[in-house]
């Protein structure tokens, strides 16, 4: 076990599709299936010379999948401490620590770490609850900062996206339908033209609850393409495509 | 047969799963299947005091298939002279005169039958392809103007939409999905907030060629729904879906 140490709750979890390790705790923060989507949707930069960005990067989940289809620097950004040592030593249980880099920090800092439209991908699985008064948070703080928009926001975190981006690098994004019309106006308002989009839908005959995008820097405006529908249950089990994501089956 | 005059190339078509017929003519124009798929999708008044308008009307399928679900009076708005005579002689054959005008017009002199913001529904499959000075618009200039932006373009469609339509009123669109982002900016610059939206997917495992959307005048911002997905076919039939609204089977 090379030494990690776990703290107590924390579990070490494995999806069968990928040799990746995940420590994961359910009273700190687990990564969720939207991890897994967001990681298999992105077409990322392959060269050892490539810079990905993981914001919002939680227990490193996306970027330590990520890593597996790539040759290419990723560094973690993520505010909550505590799940950047959890991230961290994954990153170490998995022996990734030439590729992964986990940085502590406000995702608005992220300039101190890359020199502005340096980076080829961003990938973002943010909050994706607005704060309002009336709003349920997740009395577990972790949590709470995880799923809503307490500690960032949209119009943020795509902002600084574009501010990372390259011309010509792409913004790989996890978020929830009902706000769609809002994420493609934040986009384009941040010079992101979005080029590709895929919706998961829990079951055929229910309404979406997912919604995965790429975006273009300073892309030619029009043309996006809706991918194949990903349906997650097919009766009391995965569908066939959610269980090779998962299970390599 | 009502004495209804059929002219060389034109025949008599009619849905199973409606009681409607409807002259087509694949030398001037046919209805397809997007229009079966607006009007199903269409959640239209039903009271008899409502106002439906229907622009881009073609040979006026769209409103004829949405009669046999409301007691509201229909408007169809067209500019070909030909394809308004197809939809007249179409309203008589269904005796559907008392229900449904069709007035030969250009979309934007649409205010000449409306009081400004008197519409509680306004349908549009409208012309999906730009006309860009390399596209391959068609030969049959019946279906050019159906298929391209030659007589009116969608930033004017939504305009006049929301000119139309009373605060509260809904608009159902069919569009092509790669204009997906200009469609949903279109419609909240001209106060029109999308609020359902569905896929169609020719087959599992393929790329979307379809979006229907509605969007509600001066509606509450976000709280898109993004239903169901459709599925055209399944091996080499329509999927039982299709088979429902095409053949009521």
């Amino acid at each position: 076990m090379d030494h990690i140490q776990l703290f107590p709750g924390e579990r070490i979890d494995q999806l069968y599709s990928q040799k990746i390790k995940i420590i994961q705790s359910s009273a700190v923060f687990s990564f969720s299936l939207d991890a897994v989507l967001l990681a298999d949707f992105a077409q990322v930069r392959t060269s050892s010379k490539a810079q990905i960005v993981d914001l919002c990067a939680g227990n490193g989940a996306v970027g330590l999948f990520v890593s597996q289809k790539t040759h290419a620097k990723i560094t973690e950004i993520e505010i909550q401490p505590e799940l950047c040592d959890m991230a961290r030593r994954s990153v170490t249980l998995n022996r990734l620590e030439e590729q992964i880099t986990v940085c502590q920090a406000d995702l608005s800092d992220s300039l101190q770490f890359f020199t502005k439209e340096s980076v080829d991908n961003v990938l973002v699985n943010p909050p994706y609850f607005p704060v309002a008064a009336t709003s349920l948070k997740n009395p577990n703080q972790h949590l709470a900062l995880a799923r809503h928009e307490i500690a960032t926001n949209l119009a943020t975190v795509v902002a600084m996206s574009s501010k990372l981006l390259k011309t010509g690098g792409t913004l790989f994004l996890v978020h929830r339908p009902e706000r769609l019309t809002e994420i493609l106006a934040t986009l384009v308002h941040e010079r992101l033209v979005p080029k590709q989009m895929q919706l998961i839908y829990p079951r055929m005959g229910q309404a979406a609850n997912l919604v995965l995008i790429s975006a273009k820097k300073d892309g030619r405006p029009g043309g996006l393409k809706i991918k194949s529908p990903i349906v997650t249950y097919e009766g009391d089990k995965y569908s066939p495509y959610l269980q090779r994501l998962l299970y390599a089956k």
